[in-house]
């Protein structure tokens, strides 16, 4: 009898596209064992095995919903190897992925964060395509009010990558994300901004400003953006093709 | 205490894309406040700052969905500027959006409109994103009963793009939206159309039929397409390749 | 008074793309009568009338879901010509679609199945999209409880494609499918492969493994994927591109 928990939110972020059915295949697997979750799509469109990517999207996703919501990530090319599943809790959300660092950003950014493997597995699972066959049943199951221990074990270091958020004396931050107008988002938090009048992009000094509208059009500027980081602007244009600024590279704060 | 009103529908058209987390943003923001909506993507790959286009996409959307409705679209290039925010009815749904002409076509095409401007603002927002900092959490609040009284002041005149349709005695009407399959759409409505037998493209004279299946493969028609407007096809190709249409050219009624 | 069922599920695979509303448009056709309706996107990035494609889509979708669950697919060339509409039952699980061919890999692949004509039509429908106007408004009468003999009529043998599963002792396959990724989907049944150390695609020989981690990066194999099917890869690359495989193409079983 499958469950029937209301307003159950369960979201997924992957790496899986929108041509193929792979996504409505998870969405399958937990309205299958859990009719009144309510699925959102986050991204499917993470670049292929982008793990930076998928890890800014996940953080973005925690960032933007009520406790008790369950999150699936999969951006793996791992899939099928030895490496582990996770299920943690960050902040009263719960996140579940592969251990392979895409946890990276939102565990550095969220309190109350215990990370354990994920042990449950199906009676029977393809080799390929844990997305459906492992995490969407789990999801269902912790939206039926499954606890978190019975499908999972001990408490674990999940994988980071070198993905942090930069302190409060660093004298440069990094790119971390490029969205599609070509908004550049730094690693540098809101607080570390407080105050300051300028950046330094290569050989360019960029005023900071409150918001696009504040500089002419075509004109780029540092701002706050909506994630509460430092980003890099241009009005009107791609502030990525205009400074050519990609993820990693350096902005220094003067 | 998140209301939990129970079928309210709530859809979304946006220039955001579907590869950044933003649309996903947007939904946290409502189903934090209101669990039990439905929400329904309408599109949210409008060109960027294509306010015609996202016009054309939010008047569809109208009509489309039942009385109760509450419709959010953001194309918003004045974001973070002085642009007002609109709450607008029309034919007993509601639309909340920036007051940037984006209302246009579906303010000609729908009876009972009042638009008033939105004042509701939260005690926090980014600069930059409000779409999901001011309207998805009107849109939850007006699904979970609060009256538009107290999130919006007075009635206002909105913003109006030159778009509007074609009048009964017009001898030519003009393109307002290309689809992605090339069929062209025109401001002229249906009951201007009755009794024509062809239309008139440049030189090109251009029969009038029921339905693509009535030319040979290859061929050009018009037709009322199935949003009750004037459209110029191609059977099994784009009218808008064929015969180089584009948004804003004339077709002559003859 | 519209119905609510709650949590019927429907799912939607078209080619109609993401860039206009007319998968909206859709959605609100069925959630003004049915409010409770949970409603999955499949995909609709089916190549512009592509009716295999179309049918691979379906049958992953049929495999994903509960009994129970209704589906409408879009694939449709000839829409305001002659071409029937279906309505199927398979496995406890019902299809709207034209008859056209698109039901055939599901037909194929499903048991108990039974196919009728489609013979409800609106009051008012457009020439053009039957898909909001006619398979909309039925997905959501046999949501909210109507027997399908009142919307259809007599049992029809459905069109069906040139598209079937090997036989038992066939000596080759062929690719039925090609996902995002470029792994190349055969009709090759999981049972035909037992025991089989490799297959030939042109002149190479490639070996059948378990999963992508088996081989190098870089490196060819044959393995069962996630649809229960014979599936060449290449790890962390596009099979299709580097071994030049389409739909339609050979592949031997050795």
């Amino acid at each position: 009898m499958p469950g029937r928990a209301r307003h159950a939110i369960i979201t997924l972020t992957t790496d899986f596209g929108l041509i193929d059915s792979y996504v409505a295949q998870m969405k399958g697997a937990i309205l299958s064992q859990c009719r009144g979750a309510a699925i959102v799509d986050v991204t499917h469109l993470i670049p292929r095995h982008d793990v930076i990517a998928g890890s800014f999207a996940l953080e973005r996703a925690l960032a933007a919903f009520p406790r008790g919501t369950i999150h699936v990530a999969v951006v793996d090319p791992g899939v099928g190897t030895s490496r582990k599943l996770l299920l943690a809790s960050l902040a009263g959300q719960t996140v579940l992925c592969p251990d392979n660092g895409l946890i990276t950003w939102a565990w550095h950014r969220f309190p109350s964060r215990v990370a354990r493997e994920l042990t449950w597995r199906p009676a029977r699972s393809s080799a390929t395509f844990h997305g459906r066959d492992v995490l969407a049943p789990v999801a269902a199951r912790l939206a039926n009010g499954t606890p978190a221990r019975s499908v999972a074990g001990a408490v674990v270091q999940p994988v980071l990558l070198d993905l942090a958020p930069a302190t409060a004396d660093a004298t440069a931050g990094r790119v971390i994300h490029v969205d599609v107008y070509g908004n550049v988002t730094t690693n540098v938090l809101a607080e570390r901004v407080v105050g300051m009048r300028s950046v330094r992009v290569g050989r360019r000094t960029i005023p900071v400003h409150r918001t696009y509208g504040d500089v002419l059009t075509g004109k780029p500027l540092a701002l706050i953006g909506s994630s509460g980081l430092l980003e890099i602007a241009v009005r009107e244009a791609s502030a990525a093709d205009v400074l050519r600024l990609r993820v990693g590279d350096t902005v220094r704060l003067t």
